[in-house]
């Protein structure tokens, strides 16, 4: 017995030259697999352009909510933000070649190294596997950050792939999210002591800000509240940025050699992950860590 | 001050023309975040051709490994299956537009609409979404199907996206899945079984099934161990299949009026999401779910 | 010798790893092609996706200039209507699987049928090979419609490439060109008449029609200048449309038998490009050419 | 009247989302075009990365069968290679920001600079403005270089695009293609001597070939034919290079003053194409052209 299946144009009958005759489930026949797999055709490559920094930038989804729903400090939630860079932490360690990650907020930028040929440079496979370690992380770390406050439910977080062909590019890159992140701290620092020192509704600390430059809200820091915004901790001026660095370690090892333990200590590099909250709009950070990027004349 | 940055040729002098000079922070000048969003143009379109089923596949990063680690029954862990599942439901649950969803082993495909116009059909938010909300339910939900059974280290989950420009291609991508699953639980099972009850090694295992054909396998299971494959449970013969469907419901309210309780119950229809392990190849399915699918000549 | 290159960062020194070097045209090295064949993995994959239409349309590039330039009548010229159209067939003629083509004023589409794998239906063959060969038969059958009338200058097409899933989208594409196509010459004959017949100055004609609707258009023409819009040449209300059409012949080949000549017809059916000036938007054009779309079921 | 059309499931009936309702052709209702304007959201953004050269390379449809039929000599036609040359120029004068190209037998390369937005960089636009621009202009000038010799056909040029980061990889692109013009041009030209002047068959001559080096075939010139490979003119062994050039002019201008003429001689510097057949791989061509790259460091 064979599926028919009669193609009908309305303005005549012809027939199918793509799709394949379904076979049955018998012994004689077997699944017909072969007859389907016409259906992998349809797959398109997307390759990412070689010789580029790839850069994936997760946001989280509705966070806004979220830190509603779990009670998240404002501005700043020391736990939301540990929790961050713990799971950016993990897909630095899970997945290859990300050489540098830069977080604030509800999100963070993995950029993997030039040369990477991970995946074949496929982005799908890149973003998805970013968007997926970093959401399993989250979740997985959770009871570390926050205790017995518990996560209500699974959340989510979009992804998305941008590729950039020059150092001076991908700097400029991170200098755009470390900008947000510095506008828009200072804006909900200002913001919230109106609110939580100086007593005023959140429609008038908006009120009160509408308008003002970045040196009015420091005035109204320093002067009526005695803060300076630059004392603040610069993981919430600064964001998080991570990266690889090498350390010398000694290894012992004790072996026991003719009834007697030896201890032999060997000299080992060590790659791990580094926290920095430093500028990164500048040229200092770069220079002492002048290894991070490769050459633009390759 | 002003960063300066002289861009040399070796073969002579020239000024950028792309890159913006960065500005400082200080208050006469700002973040001047606006000098670093020329890197929002290097971000590329991906949107999904219209009129186009889409399907994200996710599949299990290095699950195999993973199912070791964790002591996963063989050939079949119905909590694992259970786990994969559940997580299935809370994307379909959480995103918008998905009509059907297919899963199987550690894989699990989502289709939305051909219609939608979720997220703009971009491609990267589609299948980051799916791929981390999936990712953060599996971690979420871990306790509910393995108990004290503890989770050892973060999963993950890759994904892609591929278009279906009619009903005919969509029905052979679902068949192409179903049939794959078949092919691999038959020889699953039939691999297990000669180790776990037939004493062989799984090297003789493999070297047994190697050439052999669907009949040859039923017939090793039948007559060497008495079991009937088509008996076999339906969730690993044809894995899951989540639709939505529309159930009548009476919503009871109870009401004070004049000091007497009134209890008003109103029909209503609600939409959820159920769970088949069903045959999607043939027809009948699809004729008994007439509604999933949008007409091809729209 | 060779070709030595350091590449310097400024903030270190690191070695290329993508660069090959550049090898010598010396006996013993060779050219060293190999060495770069490296920069073919930029190209990328532009394949269309299966079972969907491809329409590939040209524009003219700045033929507004062109027509004054080779003073072409207004506002429609039959010789580079025609000249057009013959381009048009050559195209449909030198390249495979296109069913249908449409145009009007300076633009021209060309649909390739749904299952068509020419190029591996790359889009950037298929949309160049459209725009070569239609612009190199336009300047080469350029004499056949205008003469002595000298071309200037070798003129440009751009082109793109659109993919349409279902025969609704495809016939949909073809009815908005065709509107288009009424839109503008019913506005453009009644610029010119009031111009050419009415004596007005091209900006009091502007002035007139501004607002009008299509009733109030064709009103001026019936009643000021006694002209019946719908009997205007359908070359210009409905641009051109071409198509394949099967033709029986009878092919006469003589043959010399004993001395004596036998004359042999033998029936043949031969396909060939036929021209019409037909309204494509209602179903009738389309129910009497049933076999140009493929069924969508499939 | 309205165009009905039930859109009919197999599996039931469901109405169309997508489609809009063709209108007709009445005064009352118009061309109703807006009904078919969704067809324009098929399109897809193709936009170039931003910062990176963008090639397009076209190559020549059927050549071999084109240079048969058209008699050219070879194993190189000067005709043939003038015309070529000659209609690259016309693109590079043509269209904008082109800044280098280069052609050997029947393939030409254009290279838009780094920085350009002609078109918005979109990548459909630019290949078919190139192809199109290309066969036009070969088409146009097939007189200026082959006279009498009748053009039999127009041909057709197939075009990509390519996109490199930085100048690295475009030398390196370019050198491809002048390593690739080398070896084809030493082998023909060994081959059509042994054939022309050794009086070998082409089989004979293929065979005699097979397996040489470069040597090889250098000594068979110089020792059976008494020719010096390295003297052949530079246009067959090193392809034609366009670069742009500026030029001092002196402006001359006649004013007539007080009934004396004056004569002004006005300094002016233009640009136009040049042309070269140097070797592009090695460093010197573009030591003495610096300015033909943008920085890497951009």
């Amino acid at each position: 017995m064979q599926i028919l299946n009669f193609c009908r144009l309305r303005e005549g009958v012809k027939s199918c030259t793509v799709r394949p005759l379904a076979c049955l489930f018998t012994s004689t026949c077997g699944m017909a697999k072969s007859k389907f797999e016409y259906v992998r055709n349809f797959e398109v490559e997307d390759t990412c352009l070689r010789n580029c920094y790839i850069v994936v930038r997760l946001d989280g989804r509705n966070f806004h909510r979220f830190a509603e729903q779990h009670k998240f400090a404002k501005p700043n939630d020391n736990r939301a933000l540990g929790l961050m860079t713990r799971s950016a932490r993990s897909v630095m360690e899970e997945l290859e070649d990300i050489i540098i990650g830069y977080g604030q907020s509800d999100e963070f930028s993995f950029v993997f190294k030039r040369t990477s040929t991970w995946f074949k440079r496929r982005a799908s496979k890149l973003m998805t596997l970013v968007a997926s370690q970093f959401s399993s992380s989250y979740v997985f770390h959770w009871k570390d950050f926050f205790g017995d406050h518990p996560l209500l439910y699974p959340p989510g977080f979009d992804g998305r792939v941008v590729l950039y062909p020059s150092n001076r590019n991908l700097k400029d890159y991170l200098s755009w999210r470390q900008a947000d992140c510095h506008i828009n701290n200072l804006y909900n620092t200002v913001f919230w002591t109106l609110v939580q020192k100086g007593g005023l509704t959140t429609v008038q600390a908006e009120d009160r800000l509408k308008g003002t430059l970045a040196a009015d809200k420091n005035e109204i820091l320093f002067s009526e509240f005695d803060i300076n915004y630059n004392k603040e901790p610069a993981v919430y001026r600064k964001g998080t940025t991570l990266i690889w660095e090498k350390h010398d370690q000694t290894v012992i090892t004790e072996v026991m050699k003719d009834k007697i333990k030896e201890v032999h200590g060997t000299p080992r590099s060590k790659r791990s992950v580094q926290v920095y909250h430093s500028d990164i709009i500048g040229e200092d950070f770069w220079e002492q860590h002048s290894n991070i990027f490769e050459d633009d004349g390759c």
